[in-house]
């Protein structure tokens, strides 16, 4: 099913339930109102925390939101999306040098100047990523569904005054969490030939041009299923065409600045 | 384990493979020769392809590194790490917006405007780091070891040069891939309290100032058993106390501007 019909998958010689569980993921975007226990997210943050963080700088935080006028409020700031409000757990994932520059200060350094930079920026986005994949599978493995919200850097300022959030810690992406509504409602999405992501030694971007036309087809199928409108391809380029498929977050490099990511 | 002996993880009620791989999770950097099968790799990057991407966009590829020389030339460039050299594979993680450039310009836009955002390059690196991740947990599954590596950012044009990576494709880190040599020569390294980074409705900085003190003592015994120099705080301050703590990526801007990401 990664694949698409098209483009079938070979199992390797071992499988293990950690493959099982990835290759099955799904977008889960309808929820019931069971709550999720304070043990379950407990279990989500220690996958979480488990994952890789360079240099273990742990440079992240996550604020768990349970509360309804809040997600309600989140829904709106990202783009009204229903589902944010109706999954009894929604867990906003944050860039955090907030944290490493207390402790810098703390060991004696006069100044954190090391973290004015892109690169860290870029740690950090990295380190809260790692973690929040980790804590996607560790819900699915336990029944929950889960989807990624890119929609809350729409509006991240406001994102961060919703949140109480200090100089220096930024909202990345939410994860709406819940037990689905729908399971047989959500399918998994193809993606592209592996031919067209893996590369041998060196890169190489004109072989993949085949491939894309391949997975074109390979989508429609899925989208003419889903009752969606067609074409990959067109869907990219309404992100990237224009400065107006970006929906906002053109603003993303002031809001940055503004909340104290010097991106020097 | 995760926590330190001072700081015990409560189990939830309901335990998954998933969540007993990811609590086991340790960085390797020594492995034994044997290679890792071609099939065991196509399960990885099917992992990582199984991975959420924002809005299905798929911005990043990855070059698998099996020849000798260049793995030995990567581990120069990568502040002399000698077990990239050792793994028998070593895949770089490329955010790429080359392709979705390509599939803009197909679709018949006549710019890619969207892409020369801030924005354009979130997307790509947390694509890119999500996808990574499930190939990591995949590998560990697979009775495999790794270690992420950021230091590939020391030098990313040589990188790059050495990887034939066009424009507007960019190596984010490295991951070693491997069968461990030394499985007891390893560890869980114990992260931060939960309370420290998990925050609920609102974040807040002050309360998390307890929560490190008593860190950096979890962290000096595990230190202390491990033979390495203490404190956590003083490594923190080193990497971020001053720009020579960067070690070379205060370019790290420069350098994604060479390559085509404008962060606008």
């Amino acid at each position: 099913m990664r694949y698409g019909a098209a483009a079938p998958f070979e199992p390797p010689a071992q499988w293990t339930d950690v493959l099982a569980q990835q290759l099955a993921h799904r977008s889960v975007r309808s929820y019931r109102p069971d709550p999720v226990p304070d043990e379950t997210l407990h279990a989500l943050i220690a996958a979480a925390q488990s994952a890789p963080t360079s240099g273990n700088l742990q440079l992240w935080s996550v604020v768990a939101v349970r509360d309804d006028r809040r997600r309600r409020r989140l829904a709106e700031l990202a783009g009204e999306q229903e589902f944010i409000a109706q999954a009894p757990l929604f867990l906003v994932w944050l860039a955090d040098l907030a944290r490493a520059r207390e402790v810098t200060a703390g060991a004696g350094s006069e100044t954190a100047e090391g973290a004015d930079f892109v690169e860290a920026a870029v740690l950090s986005f990295v380190d809260v990523a790692l973690a929040a994949q980790n804590a996607s599978l560790a819900a699915e493995s336990l029944g929950l569904g889960t989807v990624f919200v890119g929609a809350i850097r729409n509006r991240p300022l406001d994102v961060a005054a919703e949140l109480g959030l200090p100089p220096n810690v930024f909202p990345v992406f939410g994860l709406a969490v819940g037990y689905p509504d729908r399971i047989d409602g959500t399918a998994v999405k193809p993606r592209l030939p592996q031919d067209a992501v893996l590369h041998h030694e060196q890169y190489s971007l004109e072989p993949q041009l085949a491939h894309l036309a391949a997975y074109e087809d390979v989508l429609n199928e899925f989208y003419a299923a889903a009752g969606l409108p067609q074409s990959w391809s067109r869907r990219v380029a309404h992100r990237f065409g224009t400065v107006a498929g970006l929906k906002g977050r053109e603003h993303l490099r002031a809001a940055l600045l503004d909340r104290g990511f010097q991106l020097r």
